[in-house]
């Protein structure tokens, strides 16, 4: 049942008179729930609570904190075909994705459960004290990461399941000992607020304190302003536009106590496409891009939105034969609106610019909220020129830029922004020609592709998710994939600490069995005696 | 020899017309150097060349980076004697401190030396393709660490070696394949030209790139704030003041691309000493922290500046016992004529607030520029009335607080700002007593301390300077160490990228035989055989 409540904690609440709906994008019609907007109050309330529960969530077991993870997870499968209805009226997306992404959310809440049963992830180092070193005796020290406080999370438009309210974000967070207080995202806050049900019942049966967990729903900036503005804050996930995402980093940046904000936000994703691959595959990379670009009505982050390539027949004949591939494909209906009526400005904004041409556009009618997929072209001297083609345009359309050389290429790319993926198409052989493409492309992306698509996050160690501004707000830390528990820890040094005091990571006999950097020896063995204390 | 110019890249510079000279505190008279502060232009020019460096640098192999930062340590040692008298001259600081500080200024570019080579650093992850998998297959993924780019370091005035020109923060960006433009201190832009210097042969003999490295010199704070504002510089290292740090950040959070600032700032260091302690071992703590609060003239990032304690007999003996061991130790010459006048402005600051009494004050006449110690005390509910209290006193100072029971302790403790240190002075027994204390104090800090000084950060894998706001404007790294390379790298992926184009670190065999995360396993072993490529 969906309430139109707040989770303050596990109470549900709603004090305010700001109400709400959201839409069914499909049918052009507003969903029968009405929510109400927290108020100041209820918002700081919220955080209060989950800075009183962090005192004693921060403490909690590895293996508790993983057993509080897989019950979200079991409650959220709890749920079952009722919450894959609301995330389908809520978003206008089909059936199969938002069975597709309820999997994903499930193996990252697991995912993370099982990094922080295992353990190693915390970067345990001890070095061993040595008292007969001169002229001054070393001390014993010992380091791991420990949690640094509330973290609020905003719910992506995107991905109401897998970045949303029990997302990547929350699931990292709690994986790291924050508790999470997550901003709703408006579209979809029926969705939101049934995942939250799912997680309070976890937070409830697993003994979890109060406050670890609170959802608050708004329809403007309000609520999330006041989120990121309270001192009791520590850290900020954020996935969305590149306005979005700037105005919470800067209202973090402006507090009297920065706070980190993770911030995915916009990325155009180019892909080069180099002449060898045009000669042997050409009809293999339209078919892979037309349905890349147009994948989840082209919603993606990842979408390739600027393919690069060196102008001539091949190229041309690449650019008809995607664009044909492209409109001929089905139309989508979009999250909203409002996403709609963006995606229309940023086309007509691409397209109307000087020296852009149309090659092929889905001109036909269709129901409201449906996108019309198009592909434009332009040459590489007038994108140089031109900044306003760096601009993301969110839904099925890409920019295919015709360079005259390898040199514009190089020149092209180093002219970009940051991006989340770059991607490079190619006959193997050809690629010793291009090694400063490749390097060019490095410097600017979070991920760099050969041969496929950029869309497609897998969840696993070794993915990244983020990359130079704009893609994200700090490049030096990953969104997706289980080192996302990277953003909300901090290494933290015990100096000459009694044995029985000291967590279980850094205790001699390694009770875990974790691997531990010891005395500059990685190794997941116990520490066979120190001396106990130093006194100096 | 010292010029007074700048080095730009390689070649020594003064295009401009503002000069300035550094004092000999210990004199009180101005030393004979006469400085050029760079130009606009100048320093202009050297974020350039940085950033083409950049280009080649961070190709650069691990082997001949670590050969380079090897090279660095040697010439510096070559520059013999007259390097230390330089460094006294424009310090006030005694000979033995120069060789000690050299000694661990050679030891960090070491130890960044061996952990670059040995190569386990980069945390590469690698998940290898299933191309079988349904629904999807899945790729093979690679990630490691790679550098952001330019990193602007500037000098801190109370560690003309460590923390200055190659000190730590310059010794982890070059590690890590960033090239530095350091932003001399001009206390000391004598002993920052000639390390310069240095570092500049090592440059040429190494063969790296020139602008790899560049030293610029400034009064004021106009180049600093023309550095962190240039587009190319993708990170900044600051020690020093929470006014000059946080001033810093804001310059970078408003920049069109925000960039990480690891500013290590302001901490008073709480020290909490309990009863058992008290009774057993008085003597022994009041003679310990007389010299930790005065060693170095009191002028430590990790100076104890606030002693708590629970008010009683002995809580007013200790304070008595130190404040008479504190004034009869030797008067320390400070480091700079404003530092020496803000250390009495604060000191008096301090002493004059409603409830604050001095114990004990060194009041006879010094010479210029040295320091007269002192000891004061305030009660538990006055320090918590009063935010003035919280402020660091940069000096052979410190404040006692009695607080009425352990409520107000924990009380006074959670009303810090955050901290570089805490320390906890006990008998083992009485611990379990003050479980509240020991949660509160390691929630405000970055290393915390059983039975010990926070003065004297050991540089090993384990230790953590670094803490909450204001210790630090991000908590999330440390600043000594090796694993200060963090605050300069990104993690980066590889999708399905041909074995023969894979960096070293992340090929099938690990020809560097380094530690990487294999399908989740860590292990040095080579991968056995993976599919090549996977076309989608």
């Amino acid at each position: 049942m969906i309430t139109g409540k707040n989770y303050i904690g596990n109470k549900l609440s709603a004090k305010g008179d700001k109400t709400f709906q959201s839409l069914n994008p499909a049918l052009n019609s507003s969903n029968e729930w009405i929510f109400t907007e927290a108020t100041s109050e209820e918002v700081d309330e919220a955080v209060q609570l989950a800075w009183d529960a962090f005192e004693i969530y921060r403490t909690v077991s590895s293996e508790k904190k993983a057993d509080f993870l897989t019950t979200i997870a079991s409650e959220i499968e709890a749920l079952g075909d009722s919450l894959l209805e609301v995330y389908c009226q809520e978003s206008g997306l089909p059936r199969g994705r938002a069975e597709g992404e309820r999997g994903r959310t499930l193996f990252q809440l697991r995912s993370f459960a099982n990094l922080i049963q295992e353990g190693s992830w915390v970067d345990a180092a001890i070095d061993t004290a040595i008292p007969e070193r001169t002229p001054l005796p070393k001390l014993d020290i010992r380091k791991m990461s420990i949690p640094i406080g509330p973290i609020v999370v905003f719910g992506s438009s995107n991905f109401p399941f897998a970045y949303s309210t029990a997302g990547g974000d929350t699931a990292s967070a709690l994986a790291s000992g924050c508790p999470v207080i997550v901003k709703s995202h408006s579209m979809h806050a029926g969705t939101g607020e049934m995942v939250a049900s799912a997680i309070i019942k976890a937070v409830q049966k697993c003994g979890m304190p109060n406050g670890v967990f609170s959802n608050l729903t708004g329809g403007g900036r309000t609520v999330g302003a006041q989120l990121v503005s309270h001192p009791f804050v520590k850290g900020v996930g954020f996935t969305g536009s590149i306005q979005g995402g700037r105005a919470l980093y800067d209202i973090a940046a402006q507090r009297e106590e920065p706070i980190p904000v993770f911030a995915e936000m916009g990325s155009i994703n180019p892909v080069v496409i180099l002449p060898g691959a045009l000669q042997n595959d050409l009809d293999k990379w339209s078919t892979a891009y037309a349905e890349s670009i147009s994948g989840g009505t082209g919603q993606f982050c990842t979408k390739p939105g600027l393919i690069l390539g060196i102008k001539g027949d091949l190229l041309s004949q690449y650019t008809e034969d995607l664009g044909a591939k492209l409109v001929a494909l089905a139309q989508g209906c979009m999250l909203h609106s409002s996403i709609h009526s963006n995606f229309n400005h940023g086309k007509e904004l691409i397209s109307s610019q000087s020296g852009v041409s149309v090659v092929a556009a889905y001109e036909q009618d269709v129901k409201p909220n449906y996108a019309q997929q198009r592909l434009t072209t332009v040459e590489g001297k007038t994108f140089l020129a031109n900044h306003t083609l760096h601009t993301e345009v969110f839904g099925p359309f890409a920019l295919v830029v015709q360079c005259e050389n390898e040199q514009e290429l190089v020149a092209v790319i180093k002219a970009l922004e940051g991006q989340l993926t770059g991607t490079i198409i190619s006959d193997s052989s050809e690629l010793a020609n291009y090694t400063n493409v490749i390097s060019a492309l490095q410097n600017r992306v979070g991920r760099i592709v050969f041969n496929g698509v950029p869309t497609g996050v897998e969840v696993c160690p070794s993915i990244v998710h983020g990359g130079p501004y704009p893609a994200s707000s700090d490049s030096r830390f990953t969104a997706v994939g289980i080192h996302a528990i990277k953003r909300w820890v901090r290494p933290f040094s015990y100096q000459n600490w009694p044995q029985e005091l000291l967590p279980l990571e850094l205790k001699d006999e390694n009770p875990l069995g974790i691997i531990r950097l010891v005395n500059n020896i990685s190794t997941a063995k116990a520490i066979e005696s120190t001396t106990k204390e130093l006194n100096i």
